[in-house]
């Protein structure tokens, strides 16, 4: 595996997407579904999604990442613990045989200082790729913010990943907006829908940094519509902002500077966030350092 | 409407519960659908949960309480503003004309002391009942905890509501329980299902009082079943415990001693995380405040 082209792979719980990589840069795309979504076996699910890329030549190796290390996935990866650095990540990746040499990486477990224990699959691969892609974050301690579904906030320490904590913030916010009471008590108005929500990022996010109780301010995104006269685009953006705000008021806490890594679109909002908290933040790629990452189990170093 | 049979209702989201009361016993109950469940009118829910009963002869009025009287309930009734006394509430309750004489009680609107606004529908009604059912409350200053899917606790000072906050805890259970990733990862074992979610339970109450955030303890019910071999049982216990643990923990914080008013297996949770807090209580039984307050509607005071 040591030149020619690559397939890297982000497998997670809604898709897979599997990237065609020929020294470092992308030469094509395409996407297949998530584990536990899809209606075959997850080998006839790669090699579908392998076939839509079309005539892409001869492939040295696959790796993967994310959930497709679960019991559900192709293979059950055990997780690797923490603390751990980039040369016990990558001896604890596992080669599978198929038509093409796969590899799969490792997801990680901790004991988080307060005793419970955490896990991530997929993250730790951005938090690799990430050291490797920005190398002022391998030497000294960094706190990593990682949002989305199951936001992570990870602390590394000259290149070793100690600990990190998940939230629930994205699947949260995704469980509020489309199941409960709290969002579809006011009116709308498609014209001011985004400034609505702005404003009601905003109104969350202070309500969040005022110290007041998550359990007792959600139901303000409901008392609002019927008393204030806030739209569903406002409430939606208050649940938004509450809920970002709480993350990082307690993932952030400690730290004056934190490097955030995903879409940019949520990172963006993440930032607004941090800075209202008075802390920096300096924001990275996912799918680059995901692409990063992989490339780090292809490597001279781990490769045959 | 001074004596005879009446019919008192609570008129909820999911059911209409309706008693048949004389001189202050209940000889007849039926049920119906929820405001917002039914498949027909208002008017035709109610006609035909009165049927339900029988023959119960001649009726002096139907005092209603709950979401009975919103946007979406038999008549929309314009929340009462906090600060707010037996006779003021007594005052705002709005007559109907229908068959019979039908009395519905007005919720209330506040605006707590951190400026957002609240709102409740029903808790009022048992608010009031519990100061007529327990005359030790409607002198001093009382804070008075309603848990439900969306739970109350109120501040009673020498018989007038102060201000209120709503706890979304039990949407949010169900919201977990239902919907989320959280709970699904591990196994069960029939045998010890109760146990396990007693352990749960006392392990989410210690993690919320042990000072950690909420968003940032959630996922803990999915890693304990990945890591230590948890159960499904025990996911469930600990989200609830957690949950109530952070309801209790923030609505009561000031409190030496509170009153509860609830389903009775519900206030036993309450009053078990309260215990954990060093908070003593008192629980009442939610359909006897009920009642009670549904009865004061009917009373020479507002009656004609």
């Amino acid at each position: 595996l040591r030149s020619g082209a690559t397939l890297l792979g982000d497998w997670g719980t809604s898709r897979l997407r599997l990237f065609h990589v020929v020294e470092g840069t992308i030469t094509g795309r395409a996407s297949g579904a998530g584990i536990g979504a899809f209606d075959r076996s997850p080998a006839q699910t790669l090699n579908e999604t392998i076939a839509a890329l079309g005539d892409i030549g001869p492939i040295a190796g696959i790796a993967l990442c994310g959930m497709v290390g679960s019991r559900n996935g192709l293979v059950e990866v055990p997780y690797a613990l923490c603390p751990i650095d980039l040369a016990g990540w990558r001896a604890a990746a596992v080669p599978v045989a198929m038509d093409l040499p796969v590899t799969i990486a490792p997801g990680l477990a901790c004991v988080r200082p307060d005793g419970a224990p955490d896990v991530m699959r997929g993250e730790e691969t951005q938090v690799f790729g990430a050291l490797a892609l920005a190398p002022e974050l391998a030497t000294g301690r960094h706190l990593i913010g990682l949002p989305g579904t199951h936001g992570k906030w990870v602390v590394v320490e000259d290149g070793t990943v100690q600990h990190f904590r998940t939230y629930l913030t994205g699947e949260l916010y995704a469980l509020l907006q489309e199941h409960s009471t709290l969002t579809r008590a006011g009116s709308d108005s498609a014209a001011d829908a985004g400034d609505a929500h702005h404003a009601g990022f905003d109104a969350g996010l202070a309500r969040a940094l005022d110290g007041s109780d998550l359990l007792g301010a959600l139901f303000e995104a409901r008392s609002a519509q019927l008393r204030s006269g806030a739209s569903h685009g406002w409430a939606l953006g208050f649940l938004s902002g509450l809920l970002i705000g709480h993350e990082v008021h307690e993932g952030a806490a400690s730290a004056a500077a934190v490097t955030l890594i995903g879409d940019p679109a949520l990172t963006a909002l993440y930032a607004r966030a941090l800075d209202a908290c008075g802390i920096s933040s300096v924001a990275l790629s996912g799918d680059a350092c995901s692409l990063a990452g992989l490339g780090l189990l292809h490597s001279p170093g781990v490769s045959a």
